[in-house]
């Protein structure tokens, strides 16, 4: 067992770090150029940067194109070649040793929201990036070629669906259906891609050996439990259920509360129920009531029909259809007990979207031989590896941000942790790709 | 004691029913001529007829207007003089034995709400006007002057406040101020005046000796307790709150259940505590939380910022302060126990109206003496009497309502209790404004 430390030995920092045992193998670990990716990072949130130090690059607009063509610009210096699909996902090329191989690819997304953050999406695409120069540095080549994606719009804030670059590539969406997508003002994205000059010719979707996304978790769990690196194990299953509440409308001022069939009541004890279900499936259960509206709502009225929508996750799908099925009895419960009348109907049901067992198994190696803290976590947002696992071997690597936010100009990732991200996602994507001089 | 059936004398169908022992005087007891009454109401509610069998007299709408044209013909036909205010509160007098005397008014309103019903507000005015046909038919003078009021957009459906013109007669309101209220279009109620010729010059507010008012209940309670008369013992007291629970936004699908500030969870907990104030204070404490809303709500975030307002009443001013506190103490307990921040600001603030001893006894003696089942009752929603309550000796006479159902079309009342009800008025008010020919 080699165990020693080896100096940065060319470029601007990337190292070979340390030899260390994994299983019976011994494996060369290398680092990025931290400061390099932050660099890039920085200088990619100044394309539509906002006031309070955000970005706002909606999907195909000018601000979108001109991430895509800086990203461009900096592959093409790495030796890079571009290529884009006919719904606009933009790839850049790293020959492999074998070039007829599938290619590794990472990737993510350029685009933000509205008022968006400068590490959603940009992060795992940057941190590819930083894996190719690295390896460029090091003067490493691989057996199989490796792909940096840039799926089209991601965020779902201009078009819908959200991930409709990635879905129309994994066939989870029609191309004609992505590109018949309108946005609020009635482009379509096939319009936006002609405008920007993004659009492709080659259909989408080419086979992939495997696909790695690094992104910030968009959560607080790795910061609350002092980890660094998440190794992210899945998508968790999705039921999104409509209830809605009936009782008597009636005069705030005339009517005895024994009369009463008060529909927010028991709104409000169906709600409390559905918080202690939630205490019953922890910790992976999560349960959210995040819309309730009551009709025709007066301050002296007593309500008399309501909704409220519910949204069940766990990331296994047999224990998320227990927890629809007790919430179903609860609500049935509670309106029984009133003399309510209460109507559940499912609005989207999302299975559990298992990552590739290998793929997983090589982010969480690369964490611990290289010393990094790290815990298995669950993807509990969307994203395009959700749909590319359904397509190829996937995995995630998840870095904290602080605070557990995004989706906010605010948003924020320390630069050590954006660092050993990277260095995570380079030694995986190196492992499932070969080292064409092979070391391991 | 007298204690015989008398058969109808004379009129139509109007009679001197029994003679029986109140206190310790010898009263004749009257009662009016159901099928008339009932036949006027009918008639009234032709005028503005919905499809669904309601009305639409839209306060000083030409509905508005014809109503009370038909009303104020059958007065004339009555014998009774006519006069209005310069807010259009319309009066029908019958002068008395000694006409210098302030007046025994009864009445209420003929505006409607826009798919309103056929008795409220219309059963107090048609039951005045049957107590002086019957007092013609039997040929009875009083001492004291009558009158019927038809006060001013009472509803509050057009022109806000609702109960305006008996708030302009008693001084709550000053002249102007309601003069220059506007509907929705934007036209004043002094234009609307104009408009269907319905001002009158002399300033609103005359001295009165007494003030009946019959009404529908517009709730449940006598239905339910099988009573056909409420005698109003006053009106409850009213606290409105708005109650702001914030707490933090954040991703229903990354944010672990223990992380959370979830303000609807918390909202829902509070709601709760409020139901089980309402037990403590039962039966006269009422709560409702009548409007909630979720601020920026979406189904998959949880809710960080939201309001509900919160509806307190009881007949007891120093009971509903001690509701108000005990509210407010819960809500605080709640917030604090979950991280969560609430304000709870005051909105209104109504105290209770004790309506004149004097009155509410004349109002209970008559339903005792015509055997008619009875209850003291507290008024739920807001009535001209609430005003006149604070400017001159007040009493309410109560019936059902069909199902306690109002503001609806469907209003119904039973022609039984129609009469009953102007039974009790005909003679509560007989005895405040005294028989001419000395029988008690």
């Amino acid at each position: 067992m080699l165990d020693y430390q080896v100096p940065a030995i060319k470029g601007q920092g990337a190292e070979q770090a340390s030899y260390r045992l994994i299983g019976h193998e011994e494996c060369v670990m290398l680092k990025i150029n931290g400061p390099r990716l932050w660099a890039s990072l920085m200088a990619m949130a100044e394309v539509g940067a906002t006031a309070r130090g955000g970005s706002r690059r909606l999907a195909l607009s000018e601000e979108d194109a001109a991430g895509r063509e800086l990203f461009g610009q900096w592959c093409r210096e790495a030796g890079m070649s571009l290529s884009r699909d006919a719904v606009g996902n933009l790839f850049a090329r790293r020959a492999g040793r074998d070039d007829a191989l599938a290619p590794v690819m990472m990737g993510s997304h350029l685009d933000t929201q509205p008022e968006g953050g400068r590490f959603d999406g940009v992060y795992g695409v940057l941190a590819g990036l930083e894996v190719v120069r690295t390896l460029n540095d090091l003067g490493i080549e691989t057996e199989k070629p490796l792909e940096i994606a840039v799926w089209t719009n991601e965020e779902g804030a201009r078009f819908t669906p959200a991930m409709l670059g990635s879905a129309a590539f994994t066939g989870a969406m029609s191309l004609e259906a992505a590109l018949a997508s309108r946005d609020a003002e009635g482009i379509s994205v096939a319009e936006a891609l002609a405008a920007c000059g993004q659009a492709g010719e080659r259909p989408p979707g080419v086979p992939l050996d495997a696909y790695f996304e690094a992104h910030i978790e968009q959560g607080p769990v790795l910061e609350d439990n002092g980890k660094v690196i998440g190794v992210v194990t899945g998508g968790q299953a999705i039921c999104w259920l409509d209830i809605q509440v009936e009782g008597q409308a009636a005069h705030a001022g005339t009517t005895p509360m024994p009369l009463r069939r008060d529909a927010l009541f028991g709104a409000a004890e169906m709600i409390q129920g559905l918080e202690r279900l939630a205490a019953r499936f922890a910790p992976a259960g999560l349960v959210t009531v995040g819309q309730l509206e009551i009709a025709k709502s007066s301050r002296n009225t007593i309500p008399g029909d309501m909704r409220f929508t519910l949204d069940l996750r766990n990331p296994d799908d047999a224990v998320l259809a227990r927890m629809e099925r007790e919430a179903r009895a609860l609500i049935a419960a509670v309106a029984e007990g009133r003399g309510l009348a209460a109507r559940v109907e499912p609005h989207w049901l999302s299975p559990a979207t298992p990552f590739d067992a290998d793929c997983v198994a090589a982010v969480r190696a690369a964490a611990q031989a290289l010393g990094y803290s790290h815990q298995d976590i669950v993807s509990g947002a969307g994203h395009d590896a959700i749909h590319l696992a359904r397509f190829c071997p996937t995995a995630m690597v998840f870095i904290p941000c602080v605070g557990g936010l995004s989706h906010n100009e605010a948003e924020d990732a320390l630069p050590s942790d954006v660092a050993q991200g990277a260095d995570v996602l380079l030694n995986a994507v190196l492992a499932r790709a070969g080292r064409a001089d092979g070391v391991c």
